[in-house]
């Protein structure tokens, strides 16, 4: 048995490793039904000793339940249970989504296990490319939430990656970069598939010292980081992808999930959390939306019961053309600075949310694998994509980061752009179309489940 | 005679009225050159009584030729000398560009002369639109900067606009819009033309109090300005266009001229002129190159000798796009923050630059016109088109100054967005060819005259 990916493989993953290519098959509504109930069965996923990325049945369907103040077993086998205290998230949220308090958060969240994250140079092999960091010295530090991060991305980008070439049949390049400031990263790009538009999915691992330029957009709730001559020495590593199908019918989907260590002029170690996904349709699908949106619910669930309605929230207020007064799409979960109750919770709390890219986004793509559309459905897609565009470059935080931050490879931080976009003056949809409709969607956020 | 656009017409204008469509025929490099000959004894522009744009001759060729520290009278027939004393650019120019030294600055710029700035009404007569403000509430005014201001933009804005139709053969929408904070506008735009895939020629006109967040994109010396309650009243305008041709042997020009006030806390009232006219080619034209740089060059030495060379420089380093290491294209002249040495005289040069939009830019159109492409290089047109995205979105401050400022018309700020642009991850063009030779331009701006 070798190449473990996102969790322990066991014997019965070969023989379900076919679920995939059943569902790639068919398209239709009902098959959607029938993979989307199939999926939710499915509580591992892992790479198979060939390189294919698959899903593993749990155990029994009781065990993937989460209900808060509970942990789920589900996902990692066994649980070790670890008494959480009160839980909070104390930033300022953004955009009037109220702070969290500290005494309604207690709940309980599960440790990660030792056999999840076990052999390091062994759980390399399933990668997309060796990691950023030297295996040896991951090796040494092992315990270290840098290396357990590091570890956590490399096997997204490669679950992710490798379920999309599944179901595109191309290829990903593979970039390896350095960053003479220190670090380097790991851009996976498929460009003009037959599914995909653009495809990337870009691990990054970077460190040194921050500019006060870069500092400024670090923090969403703005805290004061005080440096020693202005510089403050860090280290943020992350994983994030965005899918621009080909297919109006198929969204858009973006993902990152990201940690950073910081260190102030008094020696004190900040370290925080933060990430999302969300997706952009061109075309209001309820029946997407929902699956969408209850797949990260049930991953925000098993952390806690306010992490998906405050989430979501986030999220809608985040990812806001402010300019337009319309949101990017129709969100998903986005979180930020979460430095609370404690480094193992958070990143347990990232690991589900990780994990649960697939889940959210392959079955969408399989429904709408070979659905026809019209020029004109096309153009839309591409007057969709603008908006894009006008959010990653005006608003992104991430964007903006990665633009301030000397040495920091662009295209990489620009992979998130569509392949091609379209600016039409003064473009409104008619009433009652499918176009105006996806207007009414963005400039009013609603609850999807 | 009717409707004078941006000067005085006389009995000359409808016998060449034809210079234009005889160089509409011919696009072959000689007949460029016989175009730009005949331009250099052109002086004179103006809407003939139908609405048609069109150059008039000037008296003598001696007449057009300007030197420094000395006016051209070739522009306006008849000049008032004013000796304006020493000149000064107080501004931090952005990105390196030295102070202008008042000491060196000496020179006489021409005061504006009665009749070019005639009766109000009748001058409105031959705009787009009526004017912003109220015709009336500008007659009673007429000797104010901001209604001599107002009546450049409208002017300009319609001579360009109208020597565009001319070339193209298409019509602009005209929108009036305005603004519940006050004041309004009126956008021009011709979108997939036979000429111009998107071309748009934006006038506004816009008052209120300044939020502090639009405070600080709008000077780029970063003078602190003291508001009441972190209010500041002000008063903003200027004519924008950002033309984006189909062909893409055709270069995307931009220009912009402005004017602000704004009013202190303590009553103090500070104003500004800014301003600039630049080219994107996609690819690089010597001839072309030269001639715009040219026409640039002999509008600012009637004003200064300096104006051109530091003009030009700044205009490289504000077009600048930080993050690929790459100008937007090959430059023009930049300037902000103008206001010395006295209001009269920034207006003066501010009136050269804009009547030099045309001459600048249509023979180019006209050189063009008819040159065949590739599907490569439309390719290579998009991609640039990406950068002019980046630029616009990420850096430009009007962009930003619109986005952050509340009631602002989103779809004339970002009219100047291409009707379509591509990202294709990691594209470099290979060595030896016509698209590298442009990456070499713009990674290293060179002198073009």
């Amino acid at each position: 048995m070798t190449s473990l990916a996102l969790c322990t493989i066991n014997s019965s993953a070969r023989s379900i490793a076919r679920l995939c290519q059943v569902s790639r098959s068919a398209h239709g509504t009902a098959d959607f039904h029938s993979f989307v109930a199939r999926y939710s069965t499915l509580r591992k996923c892992a790479f198979l000793p060939g390189g294919k990325w698959s899903f593993i049945r749990a155990g029994t369907r009781q065990m993937s339940q989460a209900s808060p103040g509970r942990i789920s077993l589900g996902w990692y086998g066994k649980g070790v249970f670890l008494a959480a205290g009160a839980a909070a998230v104390t930033g300022v949220l953004t955009a009037g989504v109220s702070h969290f308090q500290r005494a309604e958060m207690a709940t309980k969240i599960s440790k990660v296990e030792e056999e999840e994250e076990g052999n390091i140079r062994e759980r390399c092999k399933s990668f997309m490319s060796p990691p950023v960091t030297d295996i040896k010295v991951l090796e040494q530090r092992k315990d270290a939430m840098s290396t357990r991060m590091e570890m956590l991305i490399m096997e997204t980008q490669a679950a992710f990656c490798k379920a999309l070439e599944e179901a595109d049949g191309g290829t990903f390049r593979v970039d390896r970069w350095s960053r003479k400031e220190g670090g380097g990263g790991i851009s996976c790009v498929m460009q003009d598939g037959k599914i995909f538009e653009k495809a990337g999915v870009n691990v990054s691992v970077v460190f040194g010292n921050l500019t006060e330029e870069a500092a400024k957009q670090m923090r969403s709730r703005g805290k004061v980081l005080k440096g020693k001559d202005g510089k403050l020495p860090f280290c943020a590593m992350g994983v994030s992808s965005v899918i621009h199908p080909k297919n109006p019918h198929i969204p858009t989907v973006h993902f990152n999930y990201r940690y950073f260590e910081i260190e102030e002029a008094d020696g004190t170690k900040q370290w925080w959390f933060g990430g999302g996904t969300d997706l952009t349709p061109v075309y209001i699908d309820l029946e997407d939306a929902a699956h969408f949106h209850k797949t990260l619910k049930k991953a925000c669930d098993k952390h806690h019961p306010k992490y998906y309605p405050d989430f979501k929230k986030w999220c809608d207020n985040y990812f806001y053309i402010r300019h337009r007064g319309e949101t990017r799409g129709i969100g998903g979960i986005f979180f930020d600075d979460l430095d609370s109750p404690n480094q193992e919770e958070v990143f347990n709390f990232v690991k589900s949310c990780a994990k649960t890219v697939v889940p959210c986004y392959l079955p969408i793509v399989y429904k709408h694998l070979n659905d026809s559309f019209t020029p004109e459905e096309k153009d839309w897609q591409q007057v969709r994509r603008g908006r894009y565009v006008e959010f990653n470059l005006v608003y992104d935080r991430g964007v903006k980061f990665g633009l301030a931050t000397p040495g920091s490879r662009i295209e990489s931080i620009l992979m998130s752009l569509p392949l091609t976009a379209r600016w039409e003056y003064m473009h409104e949809p008619k009433k009652g179309t499918k176009e105006a409709e996806m207007m009414e969607v963005v400039r009013n956020p609603k609850e999807w489940i």
